[in-house]
């Protein structure tokens, strides 16, 4: 039988959950949904032959709802995640696992007291067939050791809701999985240096911004991230090793050669770019969880990104390079 | 609820088939297999949870199956469609359709006789993102009129049982059906020109061939089919108009940088480049199965693809330019 | 001393070669030039601080001129590259040797007479550094034996006196000559199709074509020549062999991305695209002369091209295969 | 008439420029040679039909010398410029103008007491076709305000004698000048970031080190530099605008594909990638000098280029952030 799935936030990436799980994943459906904008959940639920729940404990309390997808907004992402643990329903929770690590503590604690692996975080850049294949070059040792990344993170334009702050704990938080999983080691401190600001981003923002992350193994990885830059999305990362590098190729399907110019479309966005890695993290969960096992980055996984994440907080505030701050004794997944 | 699928021939494509439906497809499920080697038709039913029938008519007739594909050897292609139709079964049928244009006309006169469109051809490539870009930048005049084309189509090696009218039948048969589909247009002539053969291709193959076929408008499409390159498998489309060209680019992921080379590496097979083609047909007929609806590539399709073979062996026999023939009065879907 | 060059022909390509001479090319000067239309010849001299001389046969008898490059039109090329070898001239005629296989072989038989190699044709693409490398791949047996060739061969417009025999003579006759080099092969048949005509085309002209021409070895080239394609200036070859292939990249020294795209320009002409190959040309002819030796494609390379490009202007006329008509009692260099 | 230019230093570099200027550059001659190695200098001397020189300064004093290239050790660089200055003899300095900005101002002032513009500094990336296509792009808007720009810089193997503070002064000083020259404007702060170090480099060295540079508008330039990549020679140099960005493309004539690969070469060196940069370099100065002017990058840009490389060694060897010093009373060229 089919996988009921329920998912909690159908605004724009949780609506999109909803349509992929309906219309492009094997073994699974969406029973249920629930969002604040009760409309809109009537509306995505009509649409898909799902029922709207009043509340989001209404729908994690569902007996026909097997597992949760929460695309909820950040700040509750901690409290809704722990809930579905304390139903023991496995939970796959967009990125970030929370706003603070001290929330993320609080997931991988009730997850630990719960004694079974249930929470996946949305970290869906994993399964992106580019970086797969950077992380093989890196693993089976093509590339000799590692020293150093270059990853480029460009949004089209940023959304009206953005700070500063979001730079890092929204979008950057991609770069800062990814180093972890790429390089198999923790990020130890960060650097953020913010130069000249894009006169077409708002007023209050700092964007572009220069990070620079110091893994444990003494690599540095720099990621530039700018949410303004106009002319599409695009997401880059090189390698360095000591005998080679590992590059992300941009995507392109054709090219078209017309009055002086060999051109190829750039993605206008996430969706665009990424649509593969996110049929096979929502294909890949649903497949696993239907034999009762959760693969993907985990609650420390998501713990960790946010731990680093507040180190690039710190230093943009200060200006100073910040060392990440991690509980030792919280075990890894 | 899910769509029943049976499945005749489970050998290399067909177990894909079965795999994929099984693993990757929203809404599809396999009810039932068909294979003449009962063994390997049994184990692949119970990896899916199948039942396997003992001839491809019981698989036709049984009341659970809502809808068939064939992946069957080509000789009975036309003699299984026909069953399909004559049950109003829904099939998707692996091209070629037939080996004969006579075969294919059989096809196309039952289904007009069932009054109901239920014939697809797994045409998959018009399913691949990048044709669909070139379709689409000619469809919006960006490259002009349509003036040649020139396609590759390469694979490592060639099978045992190849022999040199299968380049043409078998391999070229897929360009045929992209260039009448990507030129909106009937190709109503071929030239096949055989040169040096590849001391690696078996004795008996005439391998590579370079093939031109022309279209009503005068387009001409130049296609390489060269069955043992040995170094992977490739395939190419550059369609020049009067103002631009729109290609096809390569697919690639990544790049590697060791010891004074930059390399991306080629697919292996028609699997590792296709896969979302592939992924797509399937989703797609599923989809409008469920809904009553088949909007893929249709008998008259595979008709004519059949038929451009046909004048394309013709020509491989004779070493003339062949007319394509065929019958004005049969309609398309 | 530099080598004092005279130049006969100052239009467009003969006045590149002379302020190249002039400015970029160690150890000449042009001492002398010679036009029909006078006044450009003197406007041109004065530039370089050259002579301009009354007829060729002055420039050609000019005791200061030790070399002479033929840039006139191709009809007097034979004239006046045997009155060099009368002179015991080095001379470098620009391609074609002489429009008929009869003049060249006039040519061959005088440079024989004279018992010494003084002739040079102008074929720039073997100096290419993108034709070098395919060159190179070939030699050293990287991609095996060559079984097939494609060549593509654009122009964004032609020239008004343009005729449909001229694609073939004039343009094509440069990957005749490339062909010969790279397959260090003789062809021996060849094919001119003819499809649609381009409607930015003048109406007379037959634009494009696409020629297939026979190597002794069996080897097919397939050539597509267009010469007005509208978007800019293209040259592409790709060498298939039997475990590899080899292509040209086509050249790009940047990128910009703005606005949704990606783009790379499109050299406009031939100038743009064939800049290095042009100058390595006459450096490495000035170099050999002053040393008493000529290294480059010589007139029987320019007969051989001829040869085969009356073939295909045979072809084109008749609609059949024809057969190159080569003397085989000529000697090469 | 030729140029008669006398060469100081006959080393890897020095060779270089001697045999280039004999055989690849219109209107110029090396007339003397000098270098410490004196049978070094003869026997280049005897090769292109040179005079070597007991010292530097005869050379300089040499009545038929009339333009001099110095490609000697960098120590020495500030004293023979100014030798030459005093000497009226244009001067071509290779990079760095002088390890020390003070000895860099003495050229500046000696220059400026000379009253004429006689000095240029080897800065030859900015006659790169592709660094000047980012030039352009910049220059004409398409890019908008520029924000960062991300360099890299990797060799495969560090001479010798390479010290940690040598990769800023001797490598990175390129990316400076670029840096300068690209954004029409000063860099006023730097800061290196040492990571892991290279297990593939010597012991000593600090490789690779990640350097910030700040300019005055608040631009951000992040250059890599890795001289043990042990793969090749590449240069890399995207600049991020407002509105889009630039990039040098990695410079490729052709590709091949064997065995499961699409591959091209990356260069081994520097001559392999600024081969056209380093003819076009001279080709230039040699013009302007004949023309009685010099057009290339200064004294003063050699002054600023060792000002901000001094920054650098400031921030390697503290640890922090450090501005750059550079004394505003001196007017550029």
């Amino acid at each position: 039988m089919e996988l009921n799935v329920g998912v909690i936030g159908t605004g724009d990436i949780g609506a999109e959950h909803v349509r992929r799980l309906s219309a492009e994943i094997a073994g699974a459906r969406v029973q249920a949904v629930f969002d604040v904008d009760a409309d809109r959940a009537a509306a995505l639920a009509a649409e898909v032959g799902a029922v709207a729940h009043k509340t989001a404990q209404d729908l994690i309390d569902d007996g026909e709802v097997e597992a949760v997808l929460i695309a909820a907004p950040s700040p509750v992402h901690a409290e809704l995640t722990i809930a579905c643990i304390e139903a023991r329903r496995p939970v796959l929770c967009e990125k970030p696992l929370a706003p603070t690590s001290e929330e993320c503590v609080q997931v991988v604690e009730a997850e630990s007291a719960a004694g079974a692996r249930l929470v996946q975080v949305g970290f869906m850049r994993r399964y992106d067939e580019g970086f797969q294949r950077v992380k093989r070059a890196i693993d089976d040792g093509s590339v000799g050791d590692v020293l150093l990344a270059h990853c480029v993170h460009r949004n089209a334009q940023s959304p009206p809701f953005f700070r500063s702050e979001m730079l890092l704990t929204d979008s950057v938080i991609h770069e800062i999985d990814v180093a972890r999983w790429l390089l198999s080691d923790e990020l130890v401190a960060a650097r953020v240096v913010v130069g000249r600001k894009s006169p077409l981003a708002p007023d209050s923002l700092l964007d572009p911004q220069l990070v620079l992350l110091e893994a444990a193994s003494g690599a540095v990885v720099e990621i530039e991230i700018f949410v303004n830059c106009q002319y599409g999305y695009e997401v880059r990362c090189e390698v360095v090793g000591s005998v080679g590098t590992a590059s992300l190729d941009l995507p392109s399907t054709g090219v078209l050669t017309t009055a002086g110019n060999r051109s190829a479309p750039v993605p206008l966005d996430w969706k665009g770019r990424f649509g593969q890695a996110y049929r096979d993290e929502l294909q890949e969960w649903v497949k696993g969880v239907r034999q009762g096992i959760v693969t993907g980055p985990g609650a420390f996984d998501g713990y960790a990104a946010t731990a680093v994440a507040e180190a690039c907080v710190k230093s943009l505030q200060t200006g100073d390079r910040a060392l990440v701050s991690m509980t030792p004794k919280l075990s890894g997944p």
